[in-house]
């Protein structure tokens, strides 16, 4: 039997281990399961024969050796700061190992010595970073390979409420950690490359600047740029590029509503708010609004952020409650992100038997025998229920694809490693379409920033 | 004779040198100036029978040493972060000292050890902070004695250009460090007290969020709120006020242009731009507005802030040239800050002859014998020149006169620190209206904040 470690029995784990089940008889399969929490774990085992629950504690040393010693290859789903510890035992034990988490400075330090030693620590193979790479290297690399040069490349994901459950009017629902969902954008200027020219966004002008996206059969969306879109230039080969774009996805009016909640300046995570534990909701609101002995909360607002009565987003505000005297917020020393989080997660937590829904559009365009071409590759996930989530599954699925060809010697260029290469992306791509994750391509003309032909 | 160090040879320091040796001979002074740069202390020693320039290097801890045992009290006239040195010796050699600084908290940290020693270590002694605090505890205190209470406390302070030398169409001049300007309410929202709440503007909005200010025979003025408007709230024994707010003193109209740049994002001084060196003044504008093959950097500007052609803020805009194609950044590796901050020194330098002006106005609202009173006290002080400027003499008299008072030991509260009891405020500001700097009070009406009694 081949023994798989996983560590962190969380969210996206079900799936993962599901899919080691599945295959444990035909691929001579025993997998450990690891948590803190023995309970999480044996839920995860669900008495599967060749499983086992065991209770670990990342911090004990002793226990995390032991576990890591016995297997023969270690899958990390720890929230991606612990993965160090574990990468560190997994070098002195000689085990590769895979995580779903961005290549920490950390992890990447430890690149010679897993080298030597013949190992491969895959990391980013869930969907973002993950499922991104693989798909935007296989076409990236179709198009040089026959003689095209990228001229643009933008890459847009998002992580959504699936339409059968999209019942209100911002047409989102958290569906991972909505703090990074409140805080999204923050911590600089939003930098990325157009036409040759780098281009910069300020966090407070991040959501009056999106995209439009049309994805077949499910309509339209929008994207604001990530912070940082220059990351991947080098790895992905696309030094001489002239756009370079990648952004998160939302329904179309999500940005333009938000942006309220970044003007009046709830969305900051810097400093606390003096009392917050006593404010009600519209005293949070009231905050940040100029004290009047005459005017109300509502009009205010209205006035500060110049919104007419009959725009939809005034519509939004209300839905949301966040006028009302009498919801206390009830979070001592609480920043104005946290608040917010909490009014945003009384409206926008998924209702037991909502669907979530994982959508991702890439654009390529490149230069062939002198004429421009552009593809446009798009995908959309929905999930099954809330464990077999479209985030679950495309994160977990990649991550356990990638454990079994590592085993199995199907995947060999050893170091730290993100799926961009070949060996990788192109079975497990060819895999994922078999559970129903693939993408749609389609050969546009080349519309790079003048769609309509416009003269100046 | 009594011997005073001055330590630092800069821009506030002519004046304060001059008034010790105006006084040398009636006080009995003798005035030694260090600098690193011996030319600067010899120019401001001037030859003047009773002063001595010496070389004088801060790292150089046995020259230091040397120069502060020899001295009966000390001034350092060096930039904050310095100070602290200094503070050191002249708390082992037993010498009390002078700054115009804030009280950093290292400096705080030495207060059990001066007052044992018996040494008055007097910061927070120039204009802001300095005057500011002697004008208004003499107000508060004053208002206290009669039996009042006080509700509400608002104070400005802006350093300007005088009216005769007031000739761009931003009434606006460099006339200190144009980097604090640039980078001015950066670093955290502004959090202050109206009528029992507390509010916070984000930076992004802090300039579109001013007060008016009218001071007689020079018209009106604008104030945006500083970051930490309750810095001085327990100092000055106001915990149970209503209203606690302080500013920044701008022309009208300033903050509305100036909010161009806070919106586009040129004030960041928090990443660099890629390029800088060899980009144009254009390019620079540009880098914050979409690409676009047909549109003008103008058109895109005017568009994305929705300004109108006949706006004045245009003409302030152009007035900068900052669409220039042809004027080079020529900073390499520069942050935004730092390139706005180039462009506008080309126009918001000081000519020769051009004279600079202080403006402070504080409001007092309190309550006597069930009244609501009010009294607003504003100051304006005009330059001389570009030695003797308003700057300078506002900074530099209140600490040389706070020095030849603790000499003459008619200061005697030990300890760290700041201009805030009778025994300072009273002689000081008593003999700053020989030199003109003083003070117009006038009673008006307790107008709050529904100074046109709207009703609700």
């Amino acid at each position: 039997m081949r023994k798989i470690l996983v560590i962190g029995a969380g969210k996206s784990t079900a799936v993962l281990i599901k899919y080691f089940q599945d295959k444990s008889v035909s691929e001579n399969l025993h997998i450990t399961i690891g948590d803190i929490s023995i309970q999480n774990a044996q839920n995860l085992a669900s008495n599967h024969p060749n499983s086992k629950a065991i209770s670990l504690d990342i911090f004990d040393k002793n226990s995390r050796e032991q576990a890591i010693k016995k297997a023969d290859i270690v899958v990390s789903m720890l929230p991606a700061r612990f993965h160090i510890e574990v990468a560190k035992d997994c070098l002195e034990f000689g085990k590769s190992m895979v995580t779903a988490s961005y290549v920490s400075p950390e992890m990447q330090e430890l690149n010679d010595h897993v080298h030597k030693k013949g190992l491969i620590f895959m990391n980013e193979i869930g969907v973002d970073p993950g499922i991104d790479h693989m798909s935007a290297m296989q076409i990236i690399d179709r198009i040089r390979n026959q003689g095209g040069n990228m001229i643009l490349f933008e890459s847009f994901t998002g992580g959504l409420v699936a339409p059968e459950s999209d019942t209100n009017l911002w047409n989102y629902k958290f569906t991972w950690n909505p703090r990074n969902v409140v805080t999204a954008g923050q911590g600089g200027a939003a930098k990325f490359l157009q036409e040759g020219t780098y281009k910069y966004i300020p966090y407070h002008k991040l959501f009056r600047r999106t995209e439009f996206l049309e994805v077949e059969e499910y309509g339209r969306f929008e994207a604001y740029a990530n912070r940082n879109s220059l990351k991947y230039q080098s790895i992905y080969g696309l030094d001489d590029i002239l756009t370079l774009y990648r952004g998160t996805i939302r329904r179309v009016g999500f940005s333009r509503a938000w942006n309220t909640f970044v003007q009046l300046g709830m969305t900051a995570d810097d400093y606390t708010m003096t009392n917050s534990e006593d404010m009600s909701y519209r005293d949070f609101i009231n905050s940040f609004l100029a004290y009047s002995p005459t005017d109300s909360v509502e009009l205010k607002l209205r006035h500060y952020l110049k919104i007419d009565q009959d725009d939809i987003m005034w519509d939004k505000l209300l839905e949301l409650d966040i006028f009302n005297p009498d919801k206390k917020v009830g979070i001592p020393n609480a920043t104005p992100a946290q608040i917010l989080q909490k009014i945003l997660m009384d409206k926008w937590t998924l209702d037991e038997g909502d669907k979530d829904m994982i959508v991702m559009y890439h654009k390529f365009g490149y230069e062939l025998n002198g004429k421009r071409k552009q593809i446009d590759a798009t995908m959309v996930s929905t999930g099954e229920d809330q464990t077999y989530t479209a985030m679950a599954r495309t994160v977990g699925l990649p991550v356990a694809m990638a454990t079994l060809r590592i085993l199995n010697k199907q995947i060999t260029s050893t170091g730290i490693q993100i799926p961009i290469h070949e060996e990788v992306y192109e079975p497990i791509l060819k895999e994922l379409k078999e559970y129903g994750i693939g993408f749609n391509e389609k050969e546009c003309e080349y519309l790079g920033y003048n769609p309509d032909g416009v003269k100046g």
